[in-house]
C-alpha cells in the first residue's frame, strides 16, 4: 500500500493533538481524539482506507481494542465488509485463539473469536498508531492460526523510530499509514 | 424515539449470539460480535440510528468504550458528526472530566476529555447494550458537567429486566434500542 497524499498527512496532522509527557516523561502522545471529534478529518481518514481497500480486495475488516474499533467500525460500515474484534484477554465470551505478546515490563495477551474469519479470507487489521507493533504482530498471527490471509495493516499514524511498520513488513504486511511522527516533533 | 419496526428488531435479534452462563453461571449474554460480523445486520443498525438522529439534530456522536466504538465511530462517519470518547479512568490523554458509578461490587470511574463537547452541543450516546445503566447515566453526568445537552441513548440490545433504561428515561433521556431480551430468553 502507498503513502498518502501529503495534502491528506498534513490535514491528519493538523488535527492530531500531542500531549507532552503522557503516560509518562519524555513521551510525546499522538492523541487522535481530536481527529475522532473533526469530521472532515475522520471522514478523509476513512476514505482513505477505503480506496486502499477497493485495490486489494478485503473481505474482513479486523480493529483492535479501543480506539482501532472506531476506525474499524466506520471502514466496515463504509464497505460492507464483516468486522472482526481484537480484545484483550478475557473479553470475548465465545470461543477464542489467544496471543501473548510482550511490553516494555512483562506480557499480554490478546484474543480474537474462533470464528472471527474463515480460512483464505482476506484481512485487513486497522488501528489508529503504529508503535512497536507489537499488538498488531499478535493480531497478525491470530488470524494465521484461523488461515486466514492477512492482507495489511492500516493506521492513521506511524512512528517509524519505534520499529513497528517495519517489523510489520518483516512478516509480509503491507502497511497503510497516513501520517507520520518523528519522537520529538 | 420510537421503537424499532419488527423487522429490523427480527433480524439484529437473529444475528445477536446468546453465550450461556457467561461471564458467570447463570448470565445469558448477549454478543454482538455476530452482528457486528454480518454486513446487513450491521448496515441496519446504524442506518436505523441515523434516522432517528435526523429527527433530533444531534451535534456531537458519543460512545462508550470499548464495544460503544464499533457503532459510534459508523455513525459519526455516516452523518459526518464529531465523534467523542467515553474511556475508563486512566486512558485519556488530556485534561478529562470524571464521574464514578456503582459496579456490583465497588465502583468504577469514567471519563471525557475536556473538549469532548461545548455548552448547549446536543449529545447522543451510542452503546450496545443497555443492562443497569450505570455506566451510561455516569456518561450522561459527565456531558452535563460540560453543559452539553444529552438528548438520549441508543443501543442495539435493551434488557428491559434490569432497569437501565427505565433509569435513563427518569433522568430525561430518550432511549431508542433496537431489540430487547427478557432474562429467561
Amino acid at each position: 500500500m502507498s503513502s498518502a497524499p501529503v495534502s491528506v498527512s498534513a490535514l491528519l496532522k493538523s488535527r492530531i493533538r500531542t500531549v507532552r509527557d503522557w503516560p509518562k516523561p519524555g513521551v510525546n502522545f499522538r492523541d487522535a481524539t481530536t481527529l475522532f471529534h473533526d469530521p472532515e478529518a475522520f471522514r478523509a481518514t476513512i476514505d482513505a482506507f477505503a480506496e486502499d481497500c477497493a485495490k486489494q480486495e478485503i473481505d474482513i475488516i479486523a480493529a483492535v481494542d479501543a480506539r482501532g474499533f472506531i476506525l474499524g467500525g466506520a471502514l466496515a460500515y463504509k464497505l460492507g465488509k464483516p468486522f472482526a474484534l481484537v480484545r484483550k484477554k478475557g473479553k470475548l465470551p465465545y470461543k477464542t485463539v489467544s496471543e501473548d505478546y510482550h511490553l516494555e515490563y512483562g506480557t499480554a495477551a490478546v484474543e480474537i473469536h474462533a470464528d472471527a474469519c474463515k480460512a483464505g479470507d482476506r484481512v485487513l487489521i486497522v488501528d489508529d498508531l503504529i508503535a512497536t507493533g507489537g499488538t498488531l504482530l499478535a493480531a497478525t498471527k491470530l488470524f494465521r492460526v484461523l488461515h486466514g490471509e492477512v492482507i495489511g495493516v492500516a493506521a492513521v499514524i506511524d512512528l517509524p523510530e519505534l520499529g513497528g511498520s517495519k517489523r510489520l513488513r518483516d512478516v509480509g504486511l503491507k502497511v497503510h499509514a497516513l501520517c507520520e511522527y518523528s519522537e520529538t516533533e
